[in-house]
This record gives structure tokens, sequence and C-alpha cells, in this order.
């Protein structure tokens, strides 16, 4: 164990797998000494990672939409198996199979206290919240890796009861680490429950987890929109409704015929800034999604924001878009009393509920997103053909743990 | 009772008390219409005015930032004697003193049910909601005037318990069917318990009705923010902290000394779309209170957001304004995990609780919002003051019903 | 329509039909004169019967554990079609089908406003809360009939979109007036949540609704005890595990294979005061099912009890539990921080939402329940098989609505 | 710092203070073994005590009502300052003040997760939670002592912010580590909320502290009810109403010309199983309490019971006593549709709301419960007047670090 390899940021629209030490049990740099903490971490313990994957918000580095600098390592959806302890894990051990929270939390702040490990006060001196591999976010290593060391570790590591079981369902449980929860938490703050009509914008793997989790919620419809074909056919292999963008319809239009009017009970944003406007040919427009949202949720209703709002973005479309200020049709919502939620889902809310479902063999989120199984050599590829709109969330299997 | 007096609408700056019909127990026209029901309404009953306010959102109204037409009765802040009830009022009598939230309600419907009267689905054919006089909210007349109809009013009105002690109290009491709750409803969804930090964005009725409701949720700090001197003092009346925003200074560093950090727990928008930039000659710039309390709410915080934002706004500053299209930095928020609770306060939600404090003496909103009486033919004066600046509740007293 | 034929309870174990009068738009004696009221129910509606359904609870008066009188009407499951409104009846016309919940209700006082419908201050002077056709619930006239009257038309009922589709669907619509929102009452107050693992103790309908509910709402396991063997074979035929009490053998002891662990995450009582202890042979033991899952229930649990606990049980096995007071071990609770949601289903919080999914070919509740047609001239034969213990629902059909 | 004294409990009736080694920075035997653990604790801290206080639910021990040892170390509410971390205590340095929770916990496990620190699963190898000082609560040394030890300690101690306004405030802020929160969870599960009407019975320290809190919540009336003068006295003190239950009169006889009717609420049980029944010389009752609480509060009320109640009782009146099988009359709570929240309070839901108030000097705790200070020599003497029912919370002063 004296080495490791991990995936790195090269540039916009460029990733490569590149040789690294073995991480230690060691806070960042930046961390320890923004917080006036030692380096040494006793709460730390090193995965071998079993399953890593490729998530949406990685491209909006990728795309040089971000200050990522080149270097940036990369990855924060992680499962692994624990191959080293600090002194003060506890209730881990070497072989457990575990999943790992984008999200990293003390589990002893304030935030953490009120379950908002999304939003730590421990792990990022620049602000609050951190994640693996991730610009702004802590400068903690990525764990598109073989190794990644998880800080916090008997907090943030969900343990998984048997390990066989583990690597047989790791397809399915891989996805704990990020988007299911995030889908989710999506659903759930939207206020989706037994006999709701919901709406969904986006068919990317956040969106066709909300759209599963909007149906494990009860949803009695659950229509999902988006304007890439493709994915919108993978949101009807597991029983969505769907309506096409690409046609620059008018969106009430197109959910009336489904739902018998003009509304849903809830709605999801897993799109964020990077939306375009209606039509094929739309260009971006930031507040395009937020604004469907409100034009179709119902009085009273509620909207889950899962979908990534920056505070820059050098990218932008114009001047105001660059400061993160979009042109966002509030009244539209306040009208009819709409509440959101913002943020990053606090993963922990949600991880061991969603984990016993798939245990007991009552959830394929896998099948769901399509997850496709790649090599860390081939995570390049995948990377490009996401961006492309590949209708697939792609698994990395950096140590060939992953059974066939 | 063969006439009533009710003041009207006349133009932009300008309103009048004018003589029209004594009420009937019947429908407006266009709601009768709109949803195909017969004119006649038992549930109805008819109020004489006891107190009714002019409210900050009137003035959208005669400033000409509507659509109202000349002629608009105005009046939806209603406290009355019943008079005369229909026939399936089964469960108020007349003398009985009550309360009327300002938003009606059939109570029948869906989103009465879910508690949501500020969107009841039976009482304006144009959209969710209704309110008596106001522009686009179901043509109900207004109750700045000697009587008012109240319809559905087994389950509108509020009864208070006495006689007496309704008229002893009834400068706190009119403050229930508007102020009060909404102030409550702004300061609850955002979050204001037991030892919160919290920052209110304006110190007119709603700001201080919120200021002074956060302090009954048992706020530690409460803060009040405006640029108007008179009224910041009085928030400092009942024991507010305030920040004086007419200086320019940045909302956080104004904060800081007083909370011992830059950011609150909670915050409330008790401005709206008619917000204007900080320092003393700013203009109006409609999502400064919005980008305002997600700067300095905290991680993790909620947004009462009571104050108005509306679909289109004739009088707007710019194109984008006018379609209500507001330039947001939602991403300020996004990154702190806020929530947003927008919309019209759902005042039957609140209004017996708050009722039972203030007749149990522990609630003295009165005082704190300033309110003070004037005659139905003081009307006029009491818009133009309170337009101007006038850190004053105006409580209207059509009937001489109000003890001195 | 001059006519009506009604289920009339005749003494310890016998029921008949019989004829009476047509209903009126009129409020049961006790309730006028108790409220002081006029006996004129503009408010109320008649409605055919399409289905209604004999219930458990009517059961405790048919076995004589109750002070019901002989000549009680039965009957409180009903479902029907509009023949005739009052004049304040104005979202509902002839024709419409519409679920009645089995607790009447004002929809204009404080519990109603609150929505806890289930004790409702205006229809009974007795108590809070009323049904139709039960003992001590206000007076009013039993639905296992070919009409009923129904007070407070617009806000009881719920009505079905479509009449044919809902007359397509009726077997599984016609359980929305009880055990179906009173089964997912149990389930829901229980905190059974996305990944739960679940018992509900007592398979008869309400326990199969519970469990069924369980399903809706996400458990990862359901469990369902009891012991009667064809009624545990209703449970596993949708999915559920099982539990045969009828051993004697110690709860824990038989969860434990299923679930890997001795406890669950919530637990419901479906059986109520009626309870036995546990093994074949048992004699009634009032606390046996309450003392059973806060045996079971894990540390933090919650426990919903709508199974039906009495102030007074003439018929009881000793004078303790003749006055309701029954041997309870609450520590066993208080030391896992249990906490317990008791009382009537307030049918209206949930019934909306389950309708939709019933609409959506979402739930199928008439199969889990066994729903069961029989005339209503059959109704004494349905009491005496659901007594002895069939894994039936009986689902009366009056008027020879239900198609075949 | 080579030595420590702590309380003792010697047998019924007896305590005294003892020498006994200077804590170390390791488990318990029992919960090492239990959980399999290294002994040593690199997340513990050894707190000097500067405020311990005396509870109620000591006396159950010192009364011989449990299976305490003799030997038992005592005190669970401890405030100390921090002489020594673990190499895992990150957040934490020597000199700081902080409160710690009665409830020890971990913050890793599932329970600690969702906030559930009074059922800790990995402090206790015999239950779910643990407690300094307590016979089957996991083998933890008590705090009425000079020195203690703390594990987990960042997650467990809630730091004050300021050493000298903490020293300043230290009667009221010890009063965090257990019946501050304790009595505001009872009154927040029973739902006390604006306006509300509230009975608290028992106005020992919790009952004070609850009816305190239920002021803090916005009640509009709090009645105390007690058999002690003194104390009722006490409750008086601070606006609490009262009702003197010696002369067994009917309780909501009492209740009635207080709040004009005979319900109230929200009711909370700060008694548990060492109640008596009503009337000057009634005899133990363990019911009692439980029973007038479901009386007395309205139809929909909560009950909160922070009051203990226990699974073995070998003290107790009866031979079902004795195994925590009391006589309760759930069909009077059922009927109203009654919820119960039971169990420790979790402290670290409050503790920080709570700090927040109190440093805003805006909750006055220690006046309400008429904190008494004494030193650790005086324990015995303490325990002896509380007993006999002083109205005084009795702080341990062990290092003469209280202010006078």
């Amino acid at each position: 164990m004296t080495g490791n390899r991990v995936v790195v940021y090269k540039g916009p629209g460029e990733v490569s797998v590149e040789s690294t030490d073995y991480p230690k049990l060691e806070l960042p740099g930046d961390v320890a000494k923004g917080f006036g903490l030692k380096t040494a971490a006793p709460h730390a313990a090193i995965l071998r990672l079993v399953a890593t994957n490729i998530c949406g918000s990685d491209q909006h580095m990728v795309r040089g939409r971000t200050t990522a600098p080149i270097g940036q390592t990369l990855g924060h959806e992680i499962t692994g198996e624990v191959v080293e302890v600090g002194d003060d894990v506890l209730f881990l051990k070497e072989g457990d199979i575990c999943s790992a929270p984008f999200n990293i939390a003390c589990g002893r702040c304030r935030m953490c206290n009120e379950g908002k490990t999304g939003v730590c006060l421990n792990v990022n001196p620049a602000r609050a919240g951190a994640a693996y591999g991730y610009v702004d976010m802590g400068g903690w290593i990525g764990g598109q890796a073989e190794y990644v060391m998880i800080p916090f570790a008997d907090f943030n590591l969900l343990k998984f009861p048997d390990r066989d079981q583990a690597l047989e369902k790791i397809m399915d449980l891989t996805m704990l680490s990020d988007i299911f929860p995030t889908g989710y938490h999506g659903a759930y703050t939207a206020g989706v429950t037994t006999g709701s009509t919901v709406y969904v914008a986006g068919a990317g793997p956040v969106g066709l987890a909300a759209a599963y989790a909007s149906q494990l919620l009860g949803a009695s419809v659950v229509i999902v929109g988006d304007m890439n074909a493709e994915r919108l056919r993978q949101a009807e292999s597991f029983g969505c409704e769907t309506v096409d963008l690409s046609s620059g319809a008018d969106l009430a239009d197109l959910i009336e015929p489904i739902v018998g009017e003009r509304e849903v009970d809830a709605a999801v944003d897993a799109v964020g800034f990077e939306a375009r406007g209606h039509g094929a040919g739309a260009k971006e427009a930031p507040a395009t999604v937020l604004n469907d949202i409100m034009s179709v949720g119902r009085a009273g209703a509620g909207l889950g924001i899962p979908g990534l709002y920056v505070t820059g973005d050098p990218g932008a479309v114009d001047e105001n878009a660059k400061i993160g200020q979009i042109g966002v049709r509030l009244g539209l919502g306040w009208a009819k009393s709409h509440h959101f939620t913002t943020g990053q889902c606090p993963v922990k809310r949600y991880n061991r509920h969603l984990m016993n479902l798939i245990l007991a063999d009552k959830a394929h989120i896998a099948d769901a997103v399509n997850a496709t199984k790649i090599s860390l050599d081939d995570a390049p590829r995948g990377y490009e053909e996401f961006d492309k709109g590949a209708a697939k969330k792609y698994v990395i299997d950096p140590n060939g743990m992953i059974p066939a």
C-alpha cells in the first residue's frame, strides 16, 4: 500500500487518471490550519474503493464552469472497504464495506447535531459544508481512486451489515453516497407523499433518482421532463411519464393530458444553474427550471431544489449570471404560497433508510439510473460519454471488486 | 340598515369614503358565475365593523402599482359585530364580536382541508385565494366600511368569547385579521424558536408584528432593519435591536456587533417587491431584501417571506420587473441550504392561538405596532400619513364602537 | 323515495334489516337540542348507498360489549351517490359518487380547523367526535342502509372525479370511508417510512390495511401477528411476513428470524381492548397488545394505536377492566422513549391521497383485505361470519349498484 | 490531580461523600467489554466540576426504589471546566466551561444520528441509553464529584462561548444538564405553543422547569398541581396558577375556575411512577398522574411524560407494580385522540437553544426552581432536605468555583 491512483481534472473537457500518494490519516492542510487543529486524524479511516461514481456535479468542474484548478482531484460518490482505522474509530473494522456520504461532516458541530450534515461547520474553513474532490469544498482528496481517506469515519460511514450481501447489491448500494439520497431529498422536501402528482425537471441521474424516490414515497403519477430523448426513455423504463421539452411547447400544456390538470402537487428541480430555455436550440437561461416549477406547482405546493445554484459562475451567459444573479419570477410562487428547499442533500438523513430498502430487495435504483460499470482507466471515457448525454450512470470499479 | 359607507380607491394617491348599498347575503357575481353557484349565500353573515385597519398592501393599490380600477373598494382587516346571519350559519348569533381573516376561504375545498386558507379554491375564479377589497382577489367588497358581508361565516369568523372583554382589548384583537398572524407566520416559517437570533427586514406594521412574534416564539435577539428612523424607534420600544440601512453599510457589518457573528438563525422579509437598494437615496431594487436575507441567514436557516411579490407590476423599474422577473442571487441561499416560505399567511392557522394570548393579557401587539384610532372619515388622511412612513398602524372605527 | 331499510342491532349476537323512514335533511334531535341548533340542516345531503361495509368496531356493539340499545342502527362505512342536497351544499350535485368519512365533522370548529375531525366539537353533545350508526356517537342514523343523511356534506364528502371510474373501482374506494385511512393512520403515526421494519398486531381488516399502508409508506419488512391462521394467510397474500401467536411463543423470538433482530422500527396495535393473551386458549387480557408493541418496538419507536380502547366495558373480564383500567407496563415503553398515538383516525387527513392512489391504479386495498360483496339482506350472515373470524371484509351492496 | 471525591449511595436514605481515584480517559469496563472496545477513550475529556445538581431521579435510588448497589456513585447533572482532553477531542480545550447532558451518547450510532441521544446504542450494553452515576445506566461514574470523565466529549459537551459570562450565569446554566431541557421536552412534546393552556403535574424541579418552559413556549395559562404547599408557592413566584391536590378535590373542578373550562390544551406528567392518589393522606398509586392528565387533557391534546416509569420496582405497592404493570385508563385518552411522548429527554435537542436564551438574559430558570448552592460536603443534607419536599433545587459547588 504505497501508492494510489486518482482521477484528476486537467483543464476544460479533460480528465486523466494519475498516480499519487497512498492516503494518510490526516486532515487536509487548509482544514487543519483554518480551524487550528492538529493534522493527525485518529477519527479517520482509509477505504479501498469498491465503487465510485461519476456525478453530474463533477461535470460543472470539467466543463470549466468553476474555478477548479488544474490538478483538482475528483470523485465524491464513494463506497469502499475499510483497510485502516485511526485510534478513535471504534465501531468499524477492517473488511467492513461502507458507503460514504459525499458531504463530509464532523458529527460534532451544531449543524451536524441538527442533522444538517451538508453544512457542517468544521470541515471547510471557507464556508459551511465540504465534499471529497470538489473545488471550494475544503481540499479533501477525491475518491475516484483506488484508496481514499474518510475523516470522522464512525460518523460518516454507513456500514453494510453483511459483506457478501453488500457486494452482491453493490450497483444499487453505490448510489447511496449521493444520487439516491439526493433525489429522495428533492422529492421529500417537495412534499411528495401518498397519492401525489409530481413533476421532476431533468432526466439525468439525480432527476431519475428523484423520480424513483417519488414512486417510493407513494406518488400516483411521476412526470419527468428533459430534452434528451434517450434519458426520457430511461425514465419511462421504470414507469414514469415523460414530457419532451425540446419542442418548446408550454410545460403545462404537456402536463395536462397526463394529469388531467395543468398543475402538479410537487415539483423537483434536478437541473440547476446550467438550465437552458425550452425548445431544441434554446440557449442557457439559468432560471428556466425554477420558473417552470413555480408555473406548474399547484397552490400550496412544495418545490425541492437539489439542482445546484452557485454564487459565481465564470462561464455564465451574462454579467448578472456571472455573480449568480438570475431572473427569477418569484411572484409566480408567492401567489401560490410555494415553499422552496435548496441546498446539498444531507445524505445521512436518508441513506440508512434507503439501504434497508435495497437490502430488502425493494428498491432497484441501479436499474432506474442505468448504472454501468467501467474501470478506473476508463473514467475519462465515462466523463466524455456522460457529458454528451448518455442515459447512464457510470460506476467506476477501481479495484476490480464489483461482481460481474 | 339601508345604506353603507366604504373606502374607495379613486386613482393614484387618492381614496375617498363613499356611500354604497348595505351588503346582502350574496356571493359576488364573478364568483357565483365563475363556479356555477347560486348567488344566495346562506353561509354568510353581515358584520357591523368595530375596527378595520389600513394595511401596507392596500398601499400597493393606492400608489398605482396594481391594476386596481378606480372604484375598487378597500379594506381586508376586519373585526365586527354579527348583525345578520344566513340560514346555514349555525354557530354565530347577533351580537357576537368576531375577527375575520383577510383571506376568504370556503372551508370545504382541498386547500382549506389542509389548512391552506390563503389559497382556497372556491372563492376566486381567477386564481387560488381571495381577500376583501383587493384587486384580482375575487371581487369581494372591502371592509373599511360600516358593514361588510362575510361568506362561509362559521368557518371564517373567529368569535371572541366575551363581548365586553373583546371591546376592552379591541385595539389588540383587531390585529388578528391580518398583521399579527402574518408577522407570526413570517417568523414561524423562518423557524424562529427558543433562543433564535432573528433579522426582520422592514419596520412597517408587518415587520413589527414579525419582530414581536419572534419574541413570543422565544427569540434571544430580534434585529429590525429599515431606513425609516421613526419606525426603527418603534421597534426599539418593545425591545428589538435595530439596524439603520440608510447609511448604505453592509448588513452583516451592522449585525455583527449585535449578535457577535455576521449571521442570524432566521430571517424574515417583511418588505416585498417594492424594496429599495441600501443607502438613503437608493432606488427601487426589487430583489434587495431577498438577497439580504440570504446573505445574513446562517447555513441551514429558514427564510420567511410574508412580504408580497407579484407576477406583474405595471409601475416597476424595468421591463423584467414589470413581469415580476427579479435578479435573485439564489446561489447565496443554495450554498447554505436555505429553505423559503412564501405567500399569504393562512390566518386561521394562528389567529385563535394569538387571540388566547391577547385575552390572557400576554401579548400587546397594539403597542408594538403603535395602533392609532381614526374615524372612517379620516381614512384618507390615514392612508396619506401611512404612505409617508408614519410609525403607526391606523385603526378605523367606523361605527364609534371602540372605547376611548 | 318514501322508505328506507337499515341494519339494526337486535341484541347480543343478532342484527336484522328493518324498514325505516327515508332520511331527512335534519339533525338528530339530541344534537340539535344539545347545541341549541335548528333541526333543519341545509348543509346536509342524502346519499343512495353504493357500498357500505361491516366494520370490526360494529362487532363490539353486536357482541354486547357496549351499552348500545336494542334498535341501534348500524353502519359507518359509507360510499354513495348524491340524490338530494340542502340549500347550502354548493359543491356537490345529484349523481356525484362520494365517500363519507366515518367520523362526522362540522368543518367549522376548532378541532376541524386543526384537521382533528375525529374529535369534532359540534356533532355530539356527549363528547368530542361522532359517527354514523354507533352508540354514544351522537345519535346519527347508520349507513348500512339504502339511504343515509350526511351532514355538512360539502365538508364531509369526498367526491370521486369520475362516476364510471368510481363504480369500476368501487370495491377499493369503499375502503376510504374507514379502514384504509385507519390502517394508514396507524402506520403513519407509528412513524413508518422508507425502509422501516414494522409489526402490526392483528390481521383483521384494519390490521391488514395497516400492513398494506406500511408497504405504501415504504416499509422494508411488514410482519403481521394474529392467532387466526386464515387471516394470516390473507396477510401473506400481499407480501407480508406473519407470526402465529397461537403457539404462545415469545413475540420477539418469532420476529428475530424474520428481521434479524428482536425489535422493529414501528408497531401498530390493530386489536384494541378485546385482546387476548398469547397462546391458543388464552383468555381476554386487554393490555396484551399494548404490552407487546412496547416489547418489540425499538428504542425511539413510534406506536400507532388505531385499535379501540374504551372508558367503560360492561362485558369486561374484571372490575378494573369494566372501568377501562388495564394493566399496562408503561415503563417498557418509557425506557425506550416510545411515543404513542391513540384515537379515531381523522379520515379526511388521508382519504384524498389514498383515493388518488387507487384511481391511479397503484393501490389495491380490496384485494389486500379480501373485500367480499353481499346484499343488504345478507348483512346478518356477514356479521356472523366476520365474528367467527372469516378473513373477509364484507361490502354490502344495498342498491345493486356494484358491478359484478 | 491525584484524587477525587464523589457522592456515593450507602443504603436506603443514606449518601456520603467518599474519596476515589481521579478519573481516567477510559471507558467503564462493562461498556468496553460489552461492545468489544478498547478501554482507552481518546474521545474523552476530564471536567473539573463547576456545578452539579441533585436530581429527583437520584432520590429513586436513595429511597431504595431501585436495584442500585451500595457504593453506587451519584450525579448526572454536570457542568464543568475542561482540564484534560484525549487525542481525538478537537474542538474543546483546557479552560472551556461546558455543560454535559445527563444522557451519555456516542454521536455515531443510528439513534444519535436521529437526535435520539437518550437511547444511544453504544454506551450501555444492557439497554439503549446511559447516564452518569445511575443504576443500570452503563456503569459510568457519577458527577457529584470534584472531577468527572466525559466520553465523546466533542459530541456531548456544550461549550459556553465566554468563560466569565458563563461563571456569572452559572446558577442558570447548570440547569442545562438536565431539568431545564427535561421540563422543556415535557412541554414541547405535549404540544405547548403560543396561547396554550397547560397543566403540569408536579411542582418539583422538573415540574417547575416544565411550567417555566411552557411560558417560554408561549402558553397563555400554566397551572401546576401538587400536594406540597411550599412547592406550589414556588410555582406562583414566576406567574403560574396552582391547584392543591391535597384536598382530594376533582382536578377538573380545580382547573375550571382558572381556565374557564374543565380541560387544558396540553398536559405534562412531571411525577412518574411514585405518584400518590389525590388527597392529603393518599397512598402511592402509580397511574394516578397518567390518568389525571388524560382526564384533563382536551380532545386532540398532547401529553408529555418526562416523569419516570420503570420496568421493575422492588419497593412497589403491589405485585403488579413490582413488574411495572400499572392500572392505566387508556380509554380516557383514546376517546380524545391523545398522543403521548415518554422517555428521557434527549438533552442535546434543546440545550443550545436554552443556553442562548439564558445568555441573552431572557430565561431565569435558577429563580424559577429556587436554585440553592451547597458545598460537596453538604450533599447528604441536600439529599435529605430535598427528599422531605424542600422547594429548592440543590446545586453542589464541589470546587468553590460558583460566584457568591
